[in-house]
């Protein structure tokens, strides 16, 4: 069983539901953290992850994920879901909409050092939110290639395609390949 | 004499200013630290002043200032440094002018244990950029009870009223007091 520290039920959802299929059993742990401040998604999810050696039993991992827009240079970044709370979705539209973004996931891993996985998705910020699914910035995110936002989605449309699984399932592969259960 | 742990040159003008009308002579040492993430500038501050014990010589201090918008939720909050480099003032302005807002510093001076000094500084977001002292938000927040914009003030004027010279004010009553130098 792989421990994922996390207190985002959605982010869990996403995770088991690929887990599953791959028949790998994970278990959700509630836990705070503190998180530095940096520009790096990278950097912080490995400071972040060092920090629970000892505190939860291996191996575990933790999922990072930031929004960067490039017409904002970037923001929110890896303050995306502190954004998220104070701005919201409306603002976001207000100053970008029609801009490029991406969404990158770092899932660090640890058993007996610590491993990084990542994935990106490409896109463009909407002109209204849309969809059913309001987690985070779903709602205004049209991926590349398509014409509905993330929240259109369903789960399993949206784990075909997304930031968090093309990193989980990177992750998987490295489970797989080293036999950890 | 007195360390000043920053890399932010207008910060360390505007104290040097107010410490030698004082006659207390501070030295501005550059030096890279971590800060956390919080929502609280007073425990980010704390844990900051805690990691420099045994890196720079005591007494020495640092400056946390944020900005806090009420229209926005307090955004951006502690991470208003962040935010003014990838946002700017022309997108607060977007969303936020007219609204609410003050800035907060906070003071953690270490002797011996960590003190904390704050001083709140009360306004509102202007309509458009205005000043010649284009330090962080200076040229979009308009203090109580003036018609300029921080940009506008000389040196000396925002010194007399500022959120950064009431923290140095309470920190230089406690030097005083306890004849630190």
């Amino acid at each position: 069983m792989i421990n994922f520290v996390t207190h985002n039920l959605n982010k869990f959802n996403e995770i088991n539901a690929i887990m599953e299929n791959n028949k790998i059993g994970i278990s959700m742990v509630k836990l705070e953290y503190e998180e530095i401040q940096a520009d790096s998604t990278e950097y912080i999810s490995n400071d972040s992850c060092k920090k629970l050696v000892n505190v939860v039993d291996s191996p575990y991992f933790i999922d990072d994920t930031g929004l960067y827009i490039e017409d904002l240079n970037g923001f929110p970044g890896p303050y995306a879901s502190y954004v998220q709370e104070t701005l919201g979705n409306k603002n976001i539209i207000k100053l970008a909409s029609g801009s490029k973004a991406y969404f990158k996931t770092v899932i660090s891993f640890y058993y007996n050092r610590i491993y990084q996985f990542t994935g990106i998705l490409h896109g463009k910020i909407s002109d209204r939110e849309r969809g059913e699914n309001k987690f985070g910035y779903d709602p205004i995110f049209v991926p590349e290639n398509s014409d509905q936002t993330l929240a259109e989605l369903s789960l399993e449309e949206k784990n075909r395609i997304s930031h968090r699984s093309k990193a989980i399932n990177n992750l998987i592969s490295f489970l797989i390949e080293n036999n950890i259960k």
